[in-house]
């Protein structure tokens, strides 16, 4: 057994690139050990240079194969890459499933790799605050590329591939009606489009029908510049993927060297200030709650109350200022 | 143009179960009216007679047609049924996607049937507060049957699908792998397991894989008597429905009439007390924070501070007991 190192420690490690460090700060993040809470603080203020690519798209998209073959060019370009996979998990177990990870076994045992499987856990706000610490770990842990991968279909899942530089939506030809609903959703957060399979006869009619989506949508970017390029690619026939990266080398530069990228920064600020305050407040509501709401959630069982009025009650019974977490 | 009928006075038309009533109270359930409040308030005291069923599943699960041979089949019994859609918004429009709702166009002209769609708006625990609101008005409206569909990938939309009497997880035989690793994540909520599809020759494996895992996870239930049973239906050769409305009015009775469905009916008047209690808070929060969060957020984004510690200096500054919303 290793004795437990204080995170500080670890976050000097995390600084020198020490893999083991890196897994163990982030683990501690997940956890919202409040131990770590320092060492992540200092790691924030350090971060900031990796380019953070927000990956998502709907089930069957082929999420996984495309952050595969990205991860080969990055490594290919000598970058070191690091991947945030936000799986779903069991309501009950909390435990990730790691199903779909195996197909990145071409790079496990590449140093200049590191994959993280984080769970989508109860706790409001807490995905997203868990997922951009272990970013900012990653980050000062030398990783030049970090991409966040999600499933693309929850409101939380879509707010999280928005705050990342550059977002990259994948649709895949052949899907299901309501799987085409759900990536409805997602059109407009793209900074890049990506229809995978593209070696299948049905990608361009896919192309199409987002090229469409978005000329009904035009103007939704406001004042922006950059225009939203639709790009086929193959893991299979191996298409696609010169201009995908050039794509996103392009985009890196307007995140890091425009106007438009410090606005787009300063707004995943706000996000991720107000996330985390929520994520306090909510945890400080829960404690203080504790002590009445069986009592008032037994009164709204028996319909003696309404579920407005109780929680106005629930709330003035919870002294919030008193339970600093 | 209709004039602006108050609320209580809509409610009042909903107890007698006219449509148009029942529309327009759910509409400002969703849009959170104030006015709205005390009607919804009335309304809840009321409810609780439906046997309310979270139906849920991955996307191509075949949920949409699994409600739509339900619905047939209650009908035939004589019973009314709601059914509350829950489908993903674009984060920009807000708008529902209505895309699968075609299939039920044999009960559009039914006025034993009620379809809505609600949209997964933004707003914290603002789905489910609305979403519940809608089941009341249903059940008030004299639905003896209220469906909640919802995707069920995201822990918002487990959340809901677990807020109800009965919970039906639907899985499909020949879905991708991904898809697969979401599912497992939901298999802990289910009262019954739905093998939808069932002609196929590759459900029979889909049914093993989900009694192995049940098996695997046992215990979970803990005290609990019910025997969580695994159902393979089609709607194209009609195989299985029978077994599975019996298993769902089997189900209703032990959740209207044991003490296992009381303890369930509690819990979920808690779940429902503290969301709304929490959405509550936020909204408080937000507003009060507004003045503040602009200049936190530039200093974050010039990383002269950290997450938790500029988190904690907006939660100091927003006074959230003086801005009730």
């Amino acid at each position: 057994m290793n004795a437990y190192v204080p995170s500080m420690q670890l976050a000097g490690r995390v600084e020198e690139g020490r893999i083991g460090a890196i897994g163990r700060l982030i683990s501690r993040a997940e956890a919202a050990v409040p131990e770590a809470r320092e060492a992540l603080a200092t790691l924030y203020r350090k971060a900031g240079a990796a380019h953070v690519i927000g990956l998502t798209g709907v089930p069957g998209s082929g999420k996984s194969t495309l952050v595969a073959a990205l991860t080969k060019r990055f490594r290919a370009a000598g970058k070191k890459v690091g991947i945030v996979a936000i799986d779903p998990s069991s309501p009950y177990s909390g435990g990730s499933i790691l199903g779909d990870r195996i197909r990145m076994s071409d790079h496990v045992l590449d140093s200049g790799v590191y994959i993280r499987s984080m769970a989508t856990r109860g706790a409001m706000g807490g995905m997203a605050r868990a997922t951009l610490d272990a970013v900012d770990v990653l980050d000062v842990g030398g990783f030049d590329t970090i991409i966040i991968e999600t499933v693309g279909v929850g409101q939380d899942e879509v707010e999280i591939a928005k705050a990342s530089h550059t977002t990259v939506v994948v649709s895949a030809p052949g899907l299901g009606d309501d799987i085409q609903a759900i990536k409805a959703g997602m059109l407009e957060i793209a900074d890049i489009h990506v229809v995978s399979k593209a070696d299948r006869s049905d990608a361009n009619r896919t192309l199409t029908d987002i090229k469409q989506m978005m000329t009904l949508n035009a103007g939704f970017k406001g004042k922006n510049s950059w225009q939203v390029p639709v790009l086929g690619v193959s893991s299979y026939t191996d298409e696609g993927f010169d201009a995908l990266t050039e794509a996103l080398e392009k985009h890196r530069q307007v995140a890091f060297d425009t106007e438009e990228g410090e606005t787009r920064r300063r707004a995943i600020a706000r996000f991720r200030l107000e996330k985390t305050a929520e994520n306090l407040l909510i945890q400080r509501f829960l404690k203080a709650a504790s002590a009445h709401s069986y009592a008032l959630a037994d009164r709204l069982s028996a319909r003696k109350g309404d579920p407005y009025s109780l929680a106005s009650e629930l709330l003035a019974a919870s002294d919030l200022e008193r339970s600093p977490s």
